[in-house]
């Protein structure tokens, strides 16, 4: 597949690596003049003979496989493009769509939200995703093209509106790097990355806040404190855009969590506190010591949107799209393990 | 010192052998023969010539400088000893010191709350103490000499009540442990412990909760979830055990949680969330990156209660008694990284 990458961050570098690795025609463009400048370099270095290595595989035949080029401008990487990821963060999108007026092909985009996205779109051919990989670090200099490999990459399907075709060339795609591709609606997505990521951020800076106003507190913070504060260190402006750009799922998200602690906080009022906290707190260390789920045995599903987001709701994922697209292979938890 | 540990599990059993390797007299007991038999077979192994390595140094002249013995019965444990340590739980502590009516040492324990337990003593000459270590793992097959390295140890300091003198020879002999002597009012000690290590396995539980009441959620689940949950995962009774025991300031320190997230979640519904977000999320990221905090250079202390209870009110740990009890080896933490 000939494939734009737009925004040579750490997911758009990324991508434009793994993407080559796989044999596909690559072309990134980033609006940084240094970045642009770093991705051409690691090209000419990844295609370039390695003489300096005698234990090198030849590359001759393999060089333009795995290689890319960067572009230098927006309209000449799309040019011969049927498929634009848009790894720009999500306040740069409209500009970013705005110059993709006349591109006629198929583009998804890589932010952590899908229904502000979505709601951006007019008549494009559009699915949203969000790969859910990360690391503490950020820019082309970090990427890696083992990024996605295992990892769960949303791809959301709106029923009535997103061109299932689309869905399964997209999936193809990313399930060829190794990724889990999740099926979700763009609103069922924002819910579940509220209550699993956005919200432990919240929780992570309430944790440092109140955990260091004491340097008595701060200096016998431990493993619960390090391991329960670590995303606190995130940029502010990073968990704000991310928390603040999905507020409105983030909002019942937190307040679901503030209903659990308030069930714990009435707990230690009780006359026996040990008992009552014992009893409220079983099953979440049963559901703790259940995560992650197990995944049952590959199963052949039809590639139709009701499985796809039936499949989704149940905890599962799809590994492979079968060459027909009239099939794919997916996976989901073993029910006994997950129902505790 | 000749030193006797009442129980033998993951705390009792590393201090046996922490303190057997630093050339002090140890005799340990633990209600339960198996583990007396554990820690007899280690105790010989340890002890008896390495034949079958021949790289072991000679240990003739080492040999009762590393071993311990095993007593039979609580009485026999502390008949010779100047110093008891109680590693048993909070639970079992009533039923211990009963059976010490007679001891004339020094008497120390190890749990995580200090008001109970002072609650608890007479005229016993009594420093209650919590060394700040744990494993994932109990039992004396867990023990682990090492574990102390570099760990926050609390010893009590109550004015007017503690005698400086025994708490200044508790201080000697964990700080020789390599541990970090941290002198705590009881009080102060359970507040602080209830800030940056019981409330955080309730947040544990209750994102554990939330995140897994959907099967997608689950699926999506990566770092932060996974953790911001992971002390979840510790036994319900434990963690009902320790924030039930400590349940006076676990409240208040729970408290102080939910009204920093309860600002955050009416950033959530500010007309800019973003903003609104960042400006409240800055100081605990900034507080975030500055801990642990680094020490400062060693410096000398006077060996008097006020002083000490000002070092640790800092985030300051003790790390060497001087051999006439005068003076201390101290740390704290650089106050201007500390004032962020």
């Amino acid at each position: 597949v000939n494939v734009a990458v737009i925004g040579l961050g750490l997911i758009g570098g990324s991508l434009v690596r793994a993407l080559a690795a796989h044999g596909h025609r690559v072309i990134g463009y980033d609006q940084g003049a240094g970045t642009r400048e770093e991705a051409r370099a690691l090209a000419k270095a990844v295609t370039a003979p390695r003489v300096a290595d005698p234990s090198a595989r030849p590359v001759s035949g393999s060089a333009s496989a795995e290689g890319w080029t960067v572009a230098d401008s927006l309209t000449e990487a799309v040019a011969e493009a049927e498929v634009a990821v848009l790894a720009v963060p999500l306040p740069a999108l409209p500009a970013v769509l705005s110059e993709l007026t006349g591109f006629r092909g198929l583009i998804t985009d890589v932010t952590s939200v899908k229904v502000p996205v979505r709601d951006l779109m007019g008549d494009e051919r559009f699915v949203g995703g969000h790969p859910m990989a990360g690391k503490e670090t950020s820019g082309f200099l970090a990427s890696d093209p083992s990024l996605f490999d295992g990892c769960a990459w949303v791809l959301a399907l709106e029923p009535g509106r997103t061109a299932l075709g689309d869905w399964l060339t997209l999936a193809a795609l990313i399930t060829d790097l190794g990724a889990r591709v999740v099926p979700a609606t763009a609103a069922e997505h924002d819910a579940a990355v509220a209550a699993v990521s956005h919200v432990p951020h919240l929780l992570a800076a309430a944790l440092t806040s109140t955990g260091t106003a004491s340097p008595l507190a701060a200096a016998l913070g431990a493993g619960s404190f390090r391991d329960g504060t670590r995303v606190a260190a995130t940029r502010p402006e990073l968990i704000a855009a991310m928390c603040g750009g999905n507020a409105a799922a983030v909002a019942p998200a937190l307040d679901a969590v503030l209903a659990a602690l308030a069930e714990l906080r009435l707990a230690l009022d009780d006359a026996d506190p040990v008992a009552a906290l014992s009893s409220l707190l079983a099953p979440a260390v049963a559901a703790r010591r259940a995560w992650p789920p197990a995944p049952g045995a590959p199963e052949s599903l039809p590639a139709e949107v009701g499985a796809l987001l039936d499949l989704g709701r149940r905890g599962g994922w799809v590994t492979a799209i079968a060459e027909d697209r009239q099939s794919l292979t997916a996976l989901r938890p073993i029910t006994d393990r997950n129902s505790l």
